[in-house]
């Protein structure tokens, strides 16, 4: 099962057996206050920078998300959206679950973007999926809802299931819902690691759907954040995470070593041109 | 299936969701010139110092093997492992394939040893198997026979069965049968790393075994080989290495991590000691 999504001029394929594609998650201002400023007072340069340095440091995708307290999100997701389109040429995600925010997104982007996201809410499903199939994107299913995320990994495949279920129902493809089943720290919880790689299992056999994750929560609280984010997503990409969302300057090197060892790098030309970028920049 | 190794006053479990058991790699003269030298002329501190620091950073279990050319090794692997036991407390790997070293290393060997290897060879199988029955030890098997190491997941699969079977028949508990599956730089050729997980998921899941791996052949040749060494480790600890054969200096904060993420480290106490042991050293 192979997901597209595309800007203008570029497609970029998701798939099991494909190279790892990485969805730049620094357009957002949670937990960033220098971009949660600039938002405020509308000022637009700190999201090209980041778009450009993201692109530039091996992004295959750029996550937007400008959900600030306070502001006009609506208009806010539009400029932003068009000034990552002037800067670079990648695939964009659309990262809301308001309904008004993904409308006024839609009405700029060009191309086929990913909606970030529908849930296992009804209300969810109501208002974000025929947007969705209207406009033809695709979108990533978040595994909560009402209830809030679950602590094991049958549930989350529960919600999995119908939301696969309602994207049918709403003539949404298969190839076009990705599933996100979350990672939570295990800082708190040792058993959370171990939750969502089950859970990424079970959702791959059982619905056969691409996958992407949030994986650097996992390590919240805890030291050397990189090496256990490292351990993490080398587990999830083998397990079946096609298009994690990370910071790509952090983790493209490891990315593409996975790739290399699970056999999607015939010469190991991806991984030593990645080792040759990032041993000049550091 | 819990495999037992023992000294006189340690026992080592190994076992799928245990704690990642270290194999120490270290007292081995394969490419270490001083070593090897060192045991051309009968010298042992080079390797009471090696046990020594293997331990101190971790290792659960440490290989002895003395596999130089030109000396009595029989002879020689009874010094080595009085040292060894003299000098730390751990659990012993046995480390050759010759009849007579091991039966020599059994006289002096006190506890429950691992026996490095049997191999798919008609000749090993008569040679070896009954040795580790007799001594009551554990034993590795590795996945290649008469011509050579398959380069595909059911052939490695085939011959671990028919270890599995020969142990069966000579009356060694499927518990004390660890299988190796061997890996190969992907360097050399792009699928050797996804051929060994295939190999690791097919042979765990039909024999339920448990299984060892040297996982440091993957990147020879290559650049940043840690960080390759890393991601593959990530993933085959969580396909169901259970105690592979590494420098444990190298790889303790790693495989702490693995086991975090993979749910076995309730409060992230191993992984936060190992994390501070490393820095302080560091």
């Amino acid at each position: 099962m192979v997901t597209k999504v595309a800007s203008v001029t570029k497609e970029v394929l998701i798939g099991d057996g494909l190279t790892t594609v990485l969805i730049g998650e620094r357009i957002n201002p949670s937990g960033r206050k220098k971009l949660s400023e600039a938002l405020m007072i509308g000022d637009l340069e700190v999201v090209r920078k980041e778009a450009l340095a993201q692109v530039e440091a091996g992004a295959d995708i750029l996550d937007v998300n400008v959900g600030v307290t306070g502001i006009d999100e609506a208009a806010m997701i539009s400029q932003a959206l068009e000034t990552v389109m002037e800067t670079v040429d990648v695939p964009l995600c659309i990262d809301s679950n308001k309904p008004k925010v993904i409308e006024a997104a839609l009405k700029v982007y060009k191309g086929k973007p990913l909606i970030n996201s529908v849930s296992g809410e009804e209300r969810s499903f109501k208002e974000i999926l025929p947007l969705v199939k209207e406009s033809g994107a695709a979108v990533i299913g978040l595994t909560a809802d009402d209830r809030g995320i679950p602590d094991n990994a049958d549930q989350r495949l529960r919600i999995a299931g119908q939301i696969a279920e309602q994207a049918e129902l709403a003539g949404i493809p298969r190839e076009d819902l990705i599933i996100d089943c979350l990672a939570m720290t295990v800082g708190a919880d040792g058993k959370a690691g171990l939750v969502t790689i089950d859970a990424i299992q079970k959702i791959k056999t059982e619905l056969g759907v691409n996958m992407t994750l949030g994986a650097s929560n996992i390590s919240f609280g805890l030291p050397n954040r990189e090496l256990l984010n490292g351990a993490f997503l080398s587990i999830v990409i083998a397990s079946g995470i096609n298009c994690p969302i990370v910071d790509a300057a952090k983790v493209l090197p490891l990315a593409r070593a996975c790739d290399l060892v699970l056999g999607r790098d015939k010469y190991a030309m991806r991984y030593t041109t990645a080792y040759r970028q990032f041993s000049s920049h550091h």
